[in-house]
Formats: C-alpha cells, structure tokens, sequence
C-alpha cells in the first residue's frame, strides 16, 4: 500500500513547527472585548443579592446576566438541567453567575474584583456517600443521574458453585485533561444576523446545536469554526458549549466581537474533570482459576449536572468485567449528583474507572487462590466467539491473547519477575522491584444504537480546479485526524497523500460527521471517507477509464465532472450494519462493533526511603486492527501511556469545599518526559472487517491499560495491595505502616 | 359501638348452613350445554394437526377454536400475551387448545378422548435457573417478566463497616389454593345481544373487561354476576377471566348457555397456583445485632405466561427485607417465564416467599453472632418514624413490637424454649421439641398509585320502601366482606346490623369497588361506604331533624328522599390522601398506605424414628388496626394459619415435565381439623386514621407468620436449619444425615 500504513508526515505538522498555526488567541479581531466569568464562592446555596462597588468605572463594562439570554438558559448536552448562567440557585463553586466585557483583558478581570455576592449558603453535598445518604436532595429524588443494571446468567447460582469468593473497593480519583492550549473562543454576530463561534473545540456540531436554544435562530444562522486545537482529551468535548454561549451572549449584547480566553488556573478550577469511581467486586471462581460469577457495583461522582455523566457511566460499566469471559455477570452502576464542579468527558470515559478495578481484582484472586495472575488471565480471556456481559458474541478481531502474549514475551514478563523476587530479597537494596502486567479492552465508536442516532456524514469534494477537499466536521486536535483521513482517503484513490486537502472544520462548509471523541473517527468517519473516495475513483472512471496520475489529469476530469459547478461532492451518511443488534433498556447485545485490546507490562522500582515510584522499563503490545499512520499511532500509544502514567502515580485532584486546592501546574503534577519511561511498543493487527483497512480505534485504549499494571507491579515489589489512585509517595508508605503494624 | 366491634352473624351464614345458597352448578339452565376443554399434552412445541375419530358423534357436539373468537384472541389482565386458545404455540401443559360442548357431561368428556394432537415437540424450559440460562427464549429477549429494583443507602459501604455479613438462600415451592369449590362459571347471550356470564369469582369487573376484547360490544351489553363461591384464596382472581371466556366462546357459538365446571384435577392441573420462588440474603450485621446492610435478590418462577406475575413480584420485593429498619439494602427481583403453567395470586401475593426468608434469615444471622434471635428482633424492629426500605417513613399504626411482645409473653416463649432444651437433653425421649418465632409486615391495598387507578366507587342505596343497600362489586368469598361492610354501614348510620342488606355483585347493578384481593376491601371499600353512610345520614337528617329509628320511620324518610324515584343513591371514588407519594419507576416512596403486624410463636415436637413434626401449641398476636369482627377476624386468622401450617410442613407440587403428578387430594395434602393444633389468638388494635374505625387489613398477614416460626422451631428442636418448604419428614431427616454424616 501507498498511503496506509505509511508514517507520513502530518498534514499540519510543518505550521505548527514553523509556529504559523493560528490558534484562537492569536487571532486579531478589531474592536473586540474580553470576556470574563464571575464565578460562585460557594458550593451549594441561593444568590441574595449583587453588589457593583460604585467607585468603579462601569459604564466602559458590558455586563451579561442570564436575564440577557434571548432564548431558553440552558446548555444543551444530555438533560436541560445545568443552566448558561446560574439564576437564584447555585450547585458548586465556580459556577458561571455573570459575565463582564471590556476591552482591555486585565480591566475586566479587575472589574471581577468589584463585585460582591450574597449568597444564602446550603449544606453542601461533597461526597458519592453522602449523595447516596440523600444529605440534600440535589437532583429528582434520589440524586441518581444514571443507573445501569447489566445482568448475564446467575451470580447468585454462580457464588454458591463457585469454591472461592474474592471480594475487593477500588477508588479512583479526579484527573485534570491538562491540554496545552486552555479553553477558549471568540463570537461575534455578523450584520446578516449569522452567529459565529470560532475556537478551540472537539466538537463543532455539538456547540451548535447548543447556540439554538439560548439565541433562536435558523441553523444556517449559526457558524462553528475549529481553530487550530491544542489538545481536547475530552475536555472540549462539552465544554466549548458553555464558554461559546457566554461568549456569544456578551458579543450578542455589545454588538462587538468577543473573545473568552481561560488562563490555566481558570480552566482547572472550572471546567469538567475526569469521574472520580467507587468500583466493588465481588467475584465467584473455582479453584482452577475459572471465573464463575462476577457481582460489580460502580458509584461514579457525576458532580453538580448532568453533562455527560450518562453516557461515561454506560461505557464505565460496559468495559467494568475486564476483557474475561464469566457465564454470571451482574454490574449495577450509578452517577451520583453531589456539589462538586461537573465532571464530564476524558480520555477513556469511564473504561479506565471500572478496567483499573477490573484488572488489578484480577491479581488480588490469583493472589487468594495462590496462582500466577498471568495463568489466571489466559484461562479467561476473550476469545473469539466469547460472550461479552451484555451477551454480545465476538464475532472477529479478537486480538486479546495476542496483545497478552506478545507483550509478556517482549518484556520478558517471567524471567524479570523471577528477577526482582531476587533483587528483592537482598536487605542491602535501597528499593524494591516489581513488574505488573494488566490486559484491557477497549470498545471502538459510539454505543449500541448512538453512531445511528449520530446518523454521521462526511465525504469528499473535488474541485473544479482539481483540489480533493475532505468534507467532515472531524477535528484534529494533535491525535492525527487530518493525516489519518487523507491516508485513507489516498490509498483508495490511489493518489499521493499530499493531493489530500483538509481544513479545520466549519460548520457552514462541512457536514456533521459527528463528534471527535469516543475512538470513533478512524472507524467510523474513515469508513465514509473510504466509501466517498470510492465513487468519486467510480465517477471519474466512468468518464475517462482510469484515475489520473498527474495534477494536470485530475484538472481535467474535474473540470469535465464539475461542468461548470465549482466543485462536485460526494457525501455518505452511517449506515448500522444489520448485525449490531442492542436492547438500550434491557443493557443487552451489541454495545459495540468491535473492540480494540492492549496488554502491558510495568517494571519499576520503589525507594525504600522516599517511596518514590520510577518505571524503569514499559512494555505494551497493542491490537488496534489496522495502523493507517504507525508513527501516529504509536504517538497515541505512547502519549495515552504517558497521561495514564500521570493518573497512576503523580495526578491528586484536591477538592476542599468543592473547590480545587491545587489549580495550577506548581502542584497540580502531570509526568514529565522525565517522568517518562522508556516505552517499547507493539502494534498488532487483527483486521476488523468494517473499519477502513481493517481499523478499529486506537485514542482511549492506550489509557485503560498503564494505571492497573503499575499498581500490579507495586503490589509484586512490596507486597502491598493498594487499590485507590493515585500511587503516591505518602500513600504507599502508610501501606507499609499498616503493613509492618499488623 | 353497637355494630363495630361486635361478632354478628354472617349475613350469608344460615343460607349456606341450610344449604340453599345456590353455588354455580346448583343453577338450572334450561338447554344448557356441558362445555370442557381440550388442553395440551405438552409443555413446549406446536400444534401440527389435530384429528377427529370419525367414529364419534360429532354432530351433536359444538367445537370452539381460537378461530371461532370473533375479537382478539387474548386473555385480558397485565399483558396481553396469553391466549384464550393457543393457535399453533403451545407454551405449558394443560394450555387450553379447543372446547367442546355438549348436553350431556359424560359425553362430552368422552369426546375428548376421540381428539388427537400431533405436536412438534420444543425443548421445555421447566426451572428458573435454566430459564435464566436461556435455554430457550420463552419472553421477549431475556425471559424476565418483570425486573425490579429497590435501593436505599449503600449495601456495600454497609457491608465493609460491618463486622459480620451472613448469607443464605432460601427456596419455596408452588401451591394450591385448594378452595372447596373449584372454578366454574355459566355463560349465554341475551335476545339484545348482552353477554351474560355467572359463576364463581373474586372479581367480576375483571372479568368484564377481559371479555371486551374476545367478544367486542358495548359495555352495558356484558354483564357479569358472582354466585355464591366456595373459597377464592386469589385463585379466584383471574382464572375467571380464562374459564368465562371459554363459556362464553361456546355459548356464542352454540346460541346456548354453557356451564363449564372443572373437576378438582382439571382445576389442580391446569389453574394458576402460587409462585416458586429463590430467595438469596447477605446481610450485613453488627456485633451488637443491628443490622446495617442487607442484599436481597428474589427471584420467582412466573410460568408460561405474565399473567399477575409483575404485582406478585412487586409485592414479594417491597416485602423483603422483613419488618426491620436497616440503613442500606439493596433488593434485586426478577420473574421469570418457564414451561410450567402459570404462576398467579395466592393469599399473601408475594409476601409468604420473601417473608419465609427473611425471618428464618434472622435466625441464622443470630446464630451467627451466636446472639437470642428475640433480642436480634427487638434491635431492629420497625417503629413509628422508621424508615422502610423503599424510603416510606411509617408514620402511624405500627403495632410490630407491641404484637411481637404480646406474642412473646402469652406464648411463654422464654421459658417454654427453655423447657425444650431440657426435654431434649433427655436421650430417651422419643421426641425432639423446640420453639419458633417469627414477626412481620403487610401492606393492605394495592401498591403505591394502585389505588388510584382502580379509583374504586362505592356506596349506598335507599330504595323507597326503606331499604339499605350495599352498592359495591366486592365479592363475598368466605372470608366476611359481606358482614364487615354492613356492620361498618350500620355503626355510621346507628341502625340495627339487619337493617343493612347487601347481594352478591352484578355488574350491571353495582359500581365497580375494585377487585376483592389484596387485603383492599376492608380499608378500602369500608371507608368508602362509610363516607357514602354519612352523606345519607346527613341527607336524612336535614330532611327531618334525626336518623330514624324504626323501619317504619326509615321508610317515610326514604319516599320522602326519593320523590318518586324508586331509590336515591350515594356513590363514593376513591381519594388517595396527598401524603402518599410514590414514584413507580425507582420504586421509592409510600408502597402502601398502611402495614398490619403479626407475631407467631410455634411449639412443636418432631418424632425421632419417623420425623414427622406435629404442633403443639400456636400463639399468635396480629395488629389489623381494628376488628370489625372480631369472630371473622380471628376465622381469617385461624384459617391463614392453617393453610399457611400447609404450606410449611405438608403440601408438595410435584411437577414432571411441566405436569402436576400429584393433583388430587389423595396425594396433594392439606391440613384437616386433625393437622390444625389449638390456636391462642390476641388481636393487637392500633388504629389507622384513614381505615373505617381504624382499621387495616386482615386477608394475607395470617399467612406470612406461620411457615418461618416453623422452621425457627425445627431449628431450636433438632439443630438443623433447613432453608426449603416443605418441611416434609423427608427433608427433616435428609438433613438429619447429612448433619450426622458431617
């Protein structure tokens, strides 16, 4: 192949070297305010009253309130219930009140100062068990946002035949997206009346879709531009749709262009985080190490609204079985409403919640039946014709003992375990050593019927000048997009991937290709673009036998096919294939088309004074069907590798009263490349039949898999079974306290 | 009071003791066929064909078949999935397949044995385990009728603070209701079209609406009439709607009456019998006995169709977790569709399954902690102001420890244990004795907004020549509605008992009062007709002055009150009380109105060569709010008890290859006069403000309170706690080896 599986060179990779990208804040728009937030103090209670100290200059000041918003206050996501900007009620702190434009950005931040709110404060809801306990009713009755019940065969049957019973509470924490660019946009109304909304986003469409109901207007009077994005990782999934309406709501009311730029510690302390999770297993196995019942019980804390809180626990508790096969299952998961900021969509949404629990259960059984956890897992592994917990049969691109397999035998998985058991019975050792291993799935595209309901559509478009445009709504946001779609599109033309044009999306050009989230582009959006670049080759074959191998051709067939159009385009929409089959209400069938699997193992080492964790060898074999772009995708690989790392070992999301004590990147610790280990990295690929060339997808996989290995190999060092995140320094040393105290 | 509170005689008593009560089959109907039903041989397959012996007299006999329904071919209740006569499916044995009439009985059940069925035979699905492992697919995608969930606090928070967690499961069989007289129902078509069916029943109106849709015509033109009935025990409840819908399916297509009268193993065998059930408990427990979590999963066999297996789920669910306050519990239900033939109502609906459990539950949790399971009870008994497990805070009339301490202290519970033990020690006795105790809960009325649906009406009539009727459609079954009601009319008007007349229901003469099911007509139906006593009374008095006190008083009154039309009445709906909330999807809130409380102590001696359990003695204290009757009230007691001493020690349905083996009464045993030991029965009276006179319910709590105080007893007797009814001398003394074997 030409195109595919070819590492070539990133389609904005040159001007983002040269430092010629435009990102939003770099674009100069003439008159324009900024735009700021003021933001609740408090968690949970009513606003009283506003007070403007008098002896500031107002009148320089646009203010917006939520009386400003033309049409309805809410920010359209899932449920209507979190509103633009808040009214009397407040559900946590930093919660948007009003908003204040000015033309000199540090005169509107000073105006913030000059502001007094009294609140009449509430008891605040802090905690998943206290929102269970119903301390306040915060949201309907019960506080529930979402509950699943996922139910195969008979756990019940299942423990009473099972010889061993192992039970085990894991807790994993917040996390920070921590992209390099904040969130940020600008908005203005053109005379037409068009409102356009240009930024840093994921998810053109979703934004809006949002714009509708706060500022009514007929759709092609809505404008969503992508701007050169500096990393979304789920945190501009949603987001966007809240600082877009505020910013559109300020440029609305000044008749001005506005820009709402968020500094680091803005966006840390207000924008959603990663679902902190209580996960409870309770699993039945014979002692051969079959797995018999599995009973998993998942809390996730959803924060103040719902945003996307639904859709996180429903892949949480998809993915909550780990990648084994076990003939009684029983996952009854819950989001819970509390008075902490809303936390929404990351990298992984909620996999790597429920597969941390999932896995290192795992080595806690092998431990109680006196087993290898390695043994353990190739006993129960998927395999093909395996029935998933929601009763889906896998029917092809089952990679899961291959990734295992291959990754154990590339680290040396047996021989180095051997070899710290001996490192480590030498007492003059300033550290310990271990070496964990864990095994992950991870399911590819939207669940069930969702990429249906998306009802997705890009294509191709060929100008009359001979330029191939892909026409998609598809952002590239670092992973890769642009150059993995014009791969794709390429190889099937049979052209160089250089004739490929792509352009940040625009919603006024593009069509809505669905969201860039949910490993669902490559998949998905690569299938359509395949599709497309297969009747346009069609189309112009028709008209003159070949595809042209020079420019020149391609000019003249395009002029010929274009007859005077500027530009003839050809468009596919997502069509289910008949055998997805999914019950939403009963959590039965297909939850996915297929599912991409990773397997790592984890060398490090423990200092017996600090209880600093360094990894000191990373080794990760990974099924992702096809690799359009290997450098790309080992670039995935090993950026995922690396923020998991961070989840694992260093990132400590503190809250105090529902708000982040430590917003800032002093201590706020992400890895470094220091923190960084040398990582060896294995694609294997088990083509899927309906991805384009075989792929399924590759962006959240990489995340499930590091933190349950890292906590395995800590385990295997000192002995210590830890299961809450992240793996500090503190943490494992009380461990050994309780350890030697007992 | 002079009518409430008193034992007057039964108003149907001397009619039944003369033996003129007219019961179904003592009706002569001129022309009259003998209808009888053709009924699979199979429990799972099709109908292939079906052959006539062309040597039988056809011509004489009428033959209905599911093509001859002129509407839809459904027997109306919860779902509309089952068939008044299967088609080409054939779900259960005994399923209904086609109907022959005739003038003479005899022939026409020799006409059946000229009927062949040539079946394709299907796998039979006759367990909920193989059910559950969708062996075959019998309902919808996962054969689960009905799933529910009820969730308070957190079970598994629970679970790790506590400091022992006690698991058992528990199994429960089928029963029959074994009523004196079996179903039996006549139907015929009137000159003006109207359908006409009569017969023995619990609730006409049921019976009415069923018939809409098999035979559509105008309401008015269908009219049904209970006869005087021979025990109903929720057998009663919709087999009618089966069994009428034959009669009248031959009627119509004779143009003559039909009788149709099962004999009693045609009604064993093919008529709904209570739900099997599967109850799992792990509880989480303090040291002290204070029970701090508690998991329930239930699930019921609900047979080959829906039937009422949703409401008999939901009320064996809402009853689970026994008459305990706990911070957290979790309740998992599921009904599940088999082979078997349909599970239905039966006194209790639920209740006895899950209660059985919970109580014997309680007495392995206090063996356990090697605690008295009466202090254990008393730790955790509900009290006013507790909080059930669906979030209702029980707020008035909560007699649970008043009936467990009176039960107690009348039975001598303390010291006559102690006489056990030491009769026990005694190795030459022939005998082992112990002491059972067991509490719990019922709620009366239907659940949660049930009430509100039925909206029940009923009320009074006075006819001009002075007379009192009853207006409601609630049924006199045995059990007293008759009485009960008159005497709460009589108390509220201040006239004689007899003043009061009250007929067996017509539907085209009374309204509809709701079914007479649930422990409903009492709370219910009383206190409607009490309302509707004061507003005659009220009437009256305004007309002249005071109520009349002599016939001839009443009747210048009444001319008066109903110038010139023959009666005036006064027609009560049902209100449900605005603090009643409840929320049907989560499952939370007011499950019922009110509960009533029973306590049971049960000495009983077991012999050592042939285990068969006799009892001793019985005591038993029941808080129903208020006697209306007592005499009545203790009969529905006594009887409960019986039947419930039935379930618990002696009736076995053996069922082969979705057939009942033992459906007759020499082999399906129930108590006699002989199994039935000295009763002591204190009635406990804690009034409900919203009961007629304070009163509750007393249909189904007799039953609950027997089977486990059996069990506890035949653990305190003989150290064996066995988890399954019936407590056979078979099963005893299995246990007995296996103990001895240990």
């Amino acid at each position: 192949m030409l195109a595919v599986g070819v590492s070539s060179r990133r389609k904005e990779g040159p001007e983002k070297l040269c430092g010629v990208a435009k990102y939003i804040d770099d674009y100069h728009l003439p008159g324009c305010l900024f735009g700021v937030t003021l933001r609740s103090s408090i968690p949970h209670g009513t606003i009283k009253n506003i007070r403007f100290d008098p002896k500031f200059p107002w009148d320089d000041c646009v203010i917006a309130r939520a009386a400003d918003i033309p049409g309805q206050n809410y920010v359209d996501l899932i449920e209507h219930d979190q509103p633009l900007l808040a009214e009397e009620r407040i559900l946590h702190a930093m919660e948007p009140i009003l908003l204040i434009g000015h033309p000199v950005r540090a005169t509107a931040y000073q105006a913030l100062e000059h502001i007094e709110v009294d609140y009449q404060e509430s008891e605040p809801v802090l905690s998943m068990e206290d929102s269970i306990a119903l301390r306040q009713v915060l949201y309907r009755s019960d506080n529930v946002f979402k509950r699943i019940l996922i139910e195969k065969g008979d756990t019940g049957a299942g423990m009473a035949k099972s010889d061993f019973i192992v039970e085990g509470e894991y807790r994993v924490p917040s996390q920070e997206q921590a992209y390099i660019e904040n969130n940020g946009v600008a908005a203005w109304e053109e005379d037409d009346g068009t409102l356009v909304i240009m930024g840093s986003m994921q998810c053109p469409y979703y934004v809006h879709k949002a714009m509708k109901p706060l500022f009514p207007r007929r759709e092609e009077k809505i404008r969503i531009i992508q701007t050169t994005t500096g990393g979304g990782f789920g945190g501009k999934e949603e987001y966007p749709n809240m600082i877009g309406g505020h910013a559109a709501l300020l440029a609305i009311k000044s008749g001005r262009p506005v820009k709402m730029i968020y500094d680091r510690h803005e966006d840390m302390l207000a924008t959603t985080k990663r679902h902190p999770a209580r996960i409870r297993h309770r699993t039945g196995v014979r002692r051969d190490g079959t797995l018999f019942a599995q009973e998993i019980e998942i809390v996730m804390d959803g924060g103040a609204y719902v945003t996307l809180s639904p859709v996180v626990l429903s892949r949480g508790a998809i993915h909550a079985s780990g990648p084994y096969q076990c003939p009684n299952v029983r996952i009854l998961a819950k989001s819970m409403a509390t008075n902490n900021p809303p936390s929404g969509a990351f990298r992984g949404f909620g996999a790597p919640q429920t597969l941390f629990a999932a896995e290192l259960h795992m080595e806690k059984i092998a431990a109680t039946l006196g087993i290898d956890s390695l043994a353990l897992r190739r006993r129960n592994l998927f395999r093909q014709g395996s029935v998933t917990a929601t009763g889906q049969v896998l029917r092809e691109s089952v990679g899961a003992s291959e990734v295992l397999e291959r990754a154990v035998q590339r680290a040396k998985y047996v021989e180095r375990r051997k070899e710290c058991k001996q490192w480590n019975r030498r007492k003059d050792r300033t550290s310990w050593r271990g070496v964990g291993l864990s095994v992950v799935f991870h399911g590819a595209g939207f669940t069930g019927a969702g990429e249906v309901h998306l009802a997705s559509r890009a294509g191709l478009s060929l100008t009359r000048e001979g330029e191939i445009r892909v026409e998609a709504a598809s952002t590239e946001i670092g992973q890769g997009t642009s150059s993995m779609l014009a791969q794709i599109v390429a190889e099937t033309l049979g052209v160089p991937y250089q004739w490929i044009q792509i352009d940040t999306p625009d919603t006024a050009r593009v069509p809505n290709s669905g969201p860039t989230v949910a490993s669902r582009t490559c998949m998905v959006v690569g299938s359509l673009l395949q599709r497309a670049a297969l009747r346009l080759k069609t189309a112009v074959a028709e008209l003159q036998g070949t595809f042209p191998h020079t420019r020149a051709g391609l000019r003249t067939a395009a002029r010929k096919l274009a007859n005077g159009k500027p530009a003839v385009s050809f468009i596919e929409e997502y069509r289910q294939p008949d055998e997805i089959q999914w019950d939403e209400e009963k959590y039965k069938g297909d939850a996915y088309g297929v599912y991409s699997y990773a397997a790592m193992v984890v060398e490090l080492e423990i200092n017996k004074l600090t209880y600093e964790v360094r990894i000191r060898r990373l080794t990760t074999a990974q099924d992702i069907g096809k690799a359009i772009n290997p450098v790309l995708v080992e670039g995935q690989i090993m950026g995922g590798t690396a923020q998991a790392l961070g989840y694992a070992l260093l990132e400590n999301v503190i809250f105090q009263n529902g708000v982040m004590q430590n917003a800032q990147f002093t201590n706020y610790i992400i890895p470094t490349t220091l923190d960084t280990p040398p990582m060896s990295v294995e694609l294997v690929e088990k083509p899927y039949s309906r991805g384009p060339f075989g792929a399924k997808g590759v962006g959240e996989l990489p995340f499930d898999v590091p933190a349950p290995a890292v906590a395995a190999a800590v385990f295997h060092a000192t002995g210590l079974f830890i299961p809450e995140l992240p793996l500090l320094p503190e943490r494992i040393s009380r461990a050994k306290r309780d350890q030697t105290a007992r």
